[in-house]
């Protein structure tokens, strides 16, 4: 497969969310050269928050940062809070009446867990609240070019999910992959069914770059969703994301991009 | 509660395995300043390899990895295999008619996973073949003081385990700790009923080390076992845990530890 020649990476990128207007350049490796936010849009238009999974995944995590957390995102109009399962039940409960989804990763971060455990948590958090389902895939099966068995592992998610209509986002963990791995899993993951390919779990030493998000665009169109995650601190990280053909983002620092959002 | 105090830190150790005898010496930290094999031991004596778990549990180990892993672990005799759980059908075919046993991993590595999600996963292993699980326990709330739901995690996965004549080892993540916690959760561990306490996944940034497991040691006294893992990776340092009260280490060097040993 000669991954090279099957994209057009686009240099510019125009990008609408809410009312406004993102125009961004990019040099030929894919970087970030500039970055325009359109000034005028109106009053009422749409924050950046929405796109936001205001997430808390360290192990460590307390009830009482869960709280902190789930407020903030009521606080901030944040799209959803992205937790470990133990936290579902607090989540949904805190969140209950709001506009904030519960997001739940599954076979996290390593995705070496059965696919049998994998669907038992993915069904466990739904029947908890969570309705958006972050599961990480197989990455040693998708080394040793086993894509039947990657697929048929997102599929028992994303079908036991879809069943109780949440929504799975695929997390294909970027840095440990190849250029041509990273097209693989994306193909396999919308071919099942996923709602969004994600980048990574921010546990494997690597976040999102914009090179990969606009790869995971490029390779799976307009159809789906792409999550940007891992490494995701500012405004600035945000809105090349976004550039680069993300509608979602991971971070645990959504309150700093939405209050540099609100200062500009 | 002042726990210096309920504790005598034991400055020098003689522990014997198999048919041989380890002298070591600490000093007022718990470092190890010497360590001592009696030569004398008789040739049939048993290897270290028996309290290996020869571990492999990196988020993109293929199965040819693991098919190595088993290989490796039949070669040189250790005691178990420790792995993911999508692994666990693969290694206990592998190692059926041998003494190797299967150890899979629960709730790895945050463990923030949902308790029942820890029990089905624990449960799918043991079906899959598995007679040791390796949990890891809620360390956010070990953090909160919320230690009636630490021990209710641990004991649901206890339950099930024993049910199907599974040991249990307890990760409870010695680096994320201080020593009070670290005197709680082993505590705990011991009270619902675990097999062993573990020091690490190894994911977390800090591994075993003396004085921890000299610590643990002390604090669930001879009846239950103790496990050192994360950073153990030579003879040298496999000998110092077991000079400090582990009777399992936790390695995935264990072929070098082994080759060491025969070498000596």
């Amino acid at each position: 497969m000669d991954v090279k020649k099957t994209f057009d990476y686009q240099r510019k990128s125009i990008v609408t969310y809410g009312n406004k207007k993102l125009t961004a350049a990019f040099d030929q490796n894919g970087r970030l050269v500039e970055l325009e936010l359109d000034d005028n849009a109106p009053q009422n238009a749409k924050s950046i928050a929405t796109m936001i999974d205001h997430t808390l995944l360290k192990p460590d995590a307390t009830e009482a940062q869960i709280v902190v957390l789930c407020k903030e995102a009521i606080t901030y109009n944040f799209g959803a809070v992205c937790v470990n399962s133990y936290w579902v039940n607090t989540c949904a409960e805190l969140l209950e009446d709001t506009d904030v989804k519960v997001a739940a990763v599954v076979g996290f971060p390593l995705g070496a867990m059965s696919t049998e455990a994998k669907v038992f948590e993915t069904k466990d958090a739904i029947l908890q609240g969570a309705t958006e389902i972050d599961m990480v895939i197989n990455i040693g099966e998708l080394k040793a070019d086993e894509l039947a068995n990657v697929a048929h592992d997102i599929r028992q998610v994303v079908r036991v999910a879809h069943q109780y209509d949440a929504i799975v986002k695929v997390i294909i963990e970027t840095c440990l992959l190849t250029e041509e791995e990273k097209i693989k899993a994306c193909l396999i993951a919308k071919s099942v069914g996923a709602d969004f390919v994600k980048t990574s779990t921010g546990f494997a030493g690597g976040g999102a770059t914009i090179e990969d998000v606009k790869l995971m665009r490029a390779v799976v169109g307009p159809e789906i969703g792409v999550k940007a995650s891992g490494g995701v601190r500012n405004l600035t990280d945000a809105l090349a994301m976004i550039a680069a053909g993300a509608n979602r983002i991971g971070a645990s620092s959504g309150v700093k991009i939405v209050e540099e959002e609100r200062n500009q």
